[in-house]
């Protein structure tokens, strides 16, 4: 598809539109400011409706009412919304997804549960493969578990567009390996990795592969039981819209979780929690890898958010995503390749999630712009990157050109230039 | 004082009730049942009006509105909310406590940290002292440490009414012990330890502390900054009354925080959260025990409930529990002790929390029964006790009366014996 112009974009986005089989979901979001155009539905998704209103009605009738007596069922909330979740949106057959903590704190329960069997197995396997463009948090974690073992985090290069080169990282898979750990879709570049390749070399390595799922889930096709995936974390406040800081969740495939154990032995993972006793009897399965309280605002948003998607069926979300993605890259290519744009997202739509990264020596400024003077809320990732998250059930793809308008707009008068630009958020 | 009859117990209640200083703020939490008398304020607080309202408008607007461009000022609440926790409750200055995680997970960070500096030190200091009648998460996550550190968990015996004794405390803290972790109030006798004394003990022996105030902040003074206290870990969801699974909190002693490393270092940790650079270096002071993305429902309502407690202000809400639990023990000994309960919290105030547990040997039952079918929300703990915690805040004499009157009800007629009973909850 070629674009002349800003009337044939509003045409084609006003056609894709109506033939959309997922447009009526728009509107189940909480929408205030119609002149909005929220593109970082990869970092905050929106608010759905349902999920006010559930949210409300937990905290005046089920904490203010029911008060202590409403444990008798939030108690089994994390499981059953992880199993709820595995089965819509992960690939995940029940007893293997547990809603809990952060993705930080999952993704160090996980890799140090690894690393204590693979050295208990073979005190030769202790080092942990990752990659240079792996999300902060994954690559200080999976640094501070290896360092913790007398390991090593061996750091694959990573093409800044497309991800892991498979064989760079096979190369780095030798028998000292006790688990490969990735993002599904990268935190920046939005470029996919092939999840059902890496288990198989991993697997063929005798390592386990422990996968980030925070960009991947909601809105791509995953399937952790099917391509064998051995663990895996992933967060809820992107393509779930659970809310800023909602729980993150775990799998453990189910004939691994037996033979691992939690570094955090808390109450909630206890196999009889209630009898306090002298030491620690863990659960059979995911939920050894609870630890504390966990949050039931938090767990119930996410059931709303999972139950949205599930509704609109995975398959569906990610035709979607496909297409308006598609969609954004025509647009800059036509008109934002001229004023320096260059695309840092894989053009092979089966190579990259949901999410599109350009890239612009000014950036920074220009997100900040955008975000403060023209209306569009995307943001910034060092160091010259402005992510484009058209979250497939939120998005019209009318959104997508009117933000690429937008951009035209104000690049081309410099609006990034002015001193005010300073005031916006890259967050 | 000695009370004579149900009638004498009501007129007092009331007499104490009509002079109460704090008797307005019971009328700050949500109520919809004023039949129902809820004496489990110990294990969930009620909700207060406030935090209802505050948590829609985050939702609706912070979230539904503001969207990702909220974390502008999200960011920093995590810390700011400690801050002001501290200045209210726990008698720290700022920069030492921020609200993040579980109990579960933060007792671990600091436990691990703790040892991992003590063995950089003086490899022979691997042992962590606590007593036998702690909360269970605290036992099997300070067992979980020393056994990483090839270490042990020395555990001193505690009485089941007073908690630790002092001497054989002391006797345990040998040059060997790196972290002395005790609760500041014992989940379930009430017994409340001489934080001062402990410190000071542990600090000649070269050791940290490490202290769990769940059952403490928000129902009993604590000066952390002025006992010399090392480190803590408290939940919100007791008297603080952030609600189900609320985020916990630490506190790092300022001049200690810098020279301790969080095991689990999370991107929210990071000294420049957003250059994302290659290697993790750690924000200064507390706040580089943050991991992942802390939740902003659940800090907010944390807030709320500081800020309610700080209006009522810590000393007032102290002498009111004091009160109304010695009420409730003089009740105890006049018309319960006929029936088979006997008191196993101190008796002397000045040793005790804001709960009282009662020992009986039908107390699961009973328990069940009086949640089931008198409407009077205590909780059982294993073996035999059940517990009675009238939140200060929340709670009037009047209820405390009356509850007794419906125990003494309940038991004598059997209503516990019967099948139905088992209908109630536990948790």
């Amino acid at each position: 598809m070629t674009i002349g112009s800003e009337d044939r974009a509003l045409a084609t986005a006003a056609a894709l539109d109506a033939s959309d089989p997922l447009a009526r979901f728009v509107d189940r979001f909480v929408v205030d400011d119609p002149e909005l155009i929220y593109l970082d539905g990869n970092s905050l998704g929106r608010l759905p409706r349902a999920t006010a209103e559930r949210l409300a009605e937990l905290v005046r009738t089920e904490w203010g009412s029911g008060l202590v007596r409403s444990w008798e069922h939030w108690i089994d909330l994390p499981a059953e919304v992880g199993d709820r979740l595995g089965a819509a949106l992960l690939g995940a057959a029940p007893g293997q997804v547990l809603v809990a903590d952060s993705v930080t704190v999952n993704l160090y329960k996980l890799a140090m549960a690894a690393l204590d069997r693979a050295v208990a197995t073979d005190p030769a396997r202790r080092v942990l493969v990752t990659d240079d463009d792996n999300f902060p948090t994954d690559r200080y974690v999976l640094a501070a578990v290896a360092a913790r073992f007398g390991g090593e985090l061996r750091i694959v290069p990573s093409d800044p567009v497309h991800g892991p080169d498979p064989e760079r990282l096979a190369a780095a898979v030798g028998p000292d390996v006790a688990v490969v750990s990735l993002s599904h879709v990268a935190y920046r570049s939005g470029a996919m990795a092939d999840m059902a390749a890496v288990n198989e070399m991993a697997r063929a390595a005798g390592a386990l592969t422990l996968w980030d799922l925070s960009h991947a889930a909601g809105s791509v096709m995953i399937d952790l039981d099917g391509t064998g995936a051995d663990l895996a974390v992933g967060c809820t406040y992107k393509y779930l819209n659970a809310g800023p800081g909602a729980p993150a969740y775990l799998y453990v495939r189910r004939d691994l979780s037996d033979r691992l154990a939690s570094p955090i032995p808390g109450w909630f993972a206890a196999a009889d929690q209630f009898a306090m006793g002298p030491t620690f009897d863990p659960l059979g399965g995911v939920g050894r890898f609870a630890a504390g309280t966990p949050s039931m605002l938090g767990v119930t948003a996410v059931d709303e958010g999972v139950r949205l998607l599930a509704e609109a069926g995975i398959e569906s979300v990610r035709a979607k995503g496909v297409a308006l993605t598609s969609f954004l890259i025509d647009l800059v290519d036509d008109r934002l390749a001229p004023l320096g744009f260059e695309v840092a997202t894989p053009r092979d739509a089966t190579r990259r999630g949901a999410h599109v990264s350009l890239a612009h020596p000014e950036a920074q400024p220009i997100c900040e712009a955008l975000i403060g003077q023209a209306g569009v809320v995307g943001d910034f990732r060092a160091p010259d990157r402005l992510r484009l998250g058209p979250a497939p059930l939120s998005t019209r793809y009318a959104h997508v050109a009117e933000a690429i308008d937008r951009v035209v707009a104000l690049v081309e008068a410099g609006g990034h230039l002015a001193p005010e630009a300073s005031a916006g958020s890259d967050h």
